[in-house]
């Protein structure tokens, strides 16, 4: 079962940490939860700090780039994901889905969103979890990755 | 509790109505209940009357325009809610999904989106919702919106 | 209710057979249950023989290949689902969305959708399904067609 110091611990087994849930950027909540599942709002890579990469993947933004912002877009996932429920009741992603601002001829969007999974599967012990990647025209705030997700709880 | 006089009185303080729900544009259900929520298919702000507003925001349609089809495609999503269930068994908005075909540029979706999530929260009583904002290259019938939402049911 | 035989029987009616489950391109899994819901990964029409159909609809590939390739998505889809849990637990489709990659004009994804509601609808004996149709600017393989699924289960 995860808690706080383990979801801690794994993060910080990849280099990252749990950042302050960041603040909704429109007249949305982070996370609704049901019964039994939890809906976490679309998150980019942005910080208190700083803004998500910006720019088109294929153009203005590497793959690696992007793979940095979908792992700073997982943190935001489950910060606000913890804001709404105790760790302890995150049981499994369900559906992780990932938007990806590319040119058209983009073809590596599960290469991106890998870097999001990879994150997710640590955190949950291994776990694997359904997913959808695609590739979007243009993303809030000009982001370069998005990503929503829904989890069951306990 | 929802009532159908709470949700029209409250679509009115906004200067909005339902609309008839809007006849699927293909081989699928306005919405599908399970047992504890209700899965309402991708609507954009067609009327019985009218089209949608076509075109692409940031070249075509301001953003004043878009957040007004946010609206319509608004009542519509409540429209086809309310044929398929007793309005009072609407709990909660769990995630809104939107949509908004946009130039690459284009970076407020957030605003655009708002608009629906204002109709969801007066209707609802102030309460909130998860959110995914993301711009797309094109949408059914040329619409500058799409809105999809999961309701949780009583 | 669904069984094996009546689901290679149905999938026969149309000239569609059930494919092996194709393997994800990426750390994700083809399909998560939860207690009463299955969540199907996005996929496309690629098979173990051959890639998906790639291009952009409305440039490179006819709304009728486009077609071809979300019927050839539906039966990844099935065979995803079938693959999790068995085939008499399928009791429903809640939710099917669609990905159509598609240049900035493109107005008919119902059309291309719909040729994976018909899979679907016939599959589950005439039952329907909300979903959400949208044009993407690029998806995973260059793909023309993706699509992803909400079961419920029995």
């Amino acid at each position: 079962m995860l808690s706080n110091e383990s979801l801690h611990e794994r993060l910080l087994d990849l280099g990252l940490s749990l950042p302050l849930p960041p603040q909704p950027r429109g007249k949305y909540t982070p996370a609704m939860a049901d019964d039994g599942r939890l809906w976490v709002s679309g998150h980019t890579g942005r910080t208190a700090a700083l803004p998500a990469q910006i720019g088109i993947v294929g153009r203005d933004v590497t793959v690696a780039a992007a793979q940095r912002s979908a792992q700073l877009a997982t943190v935001n996932l489950l910060a606000a994901a913890a804001a709404v429920v105790p760790v302890d009741r995150l049981a499994d992603v369900l559906m992780l889905r990932g938007y990806v601002r590319a040119v058209e001829e983009f073809v590596e969007h599960p290469t991106v969103i890998d870097a999001a999974s990879e994150v997710l599967s640590h955190v949950f012990g291994g776990r694997g979890h359904a997913r959808a990647a695609v590739g979007v025209a243009s993303l809030p705030g000009g982001a370069c990755v998005e990503l929503e997700a829904v989890f069951a709880l306990r």
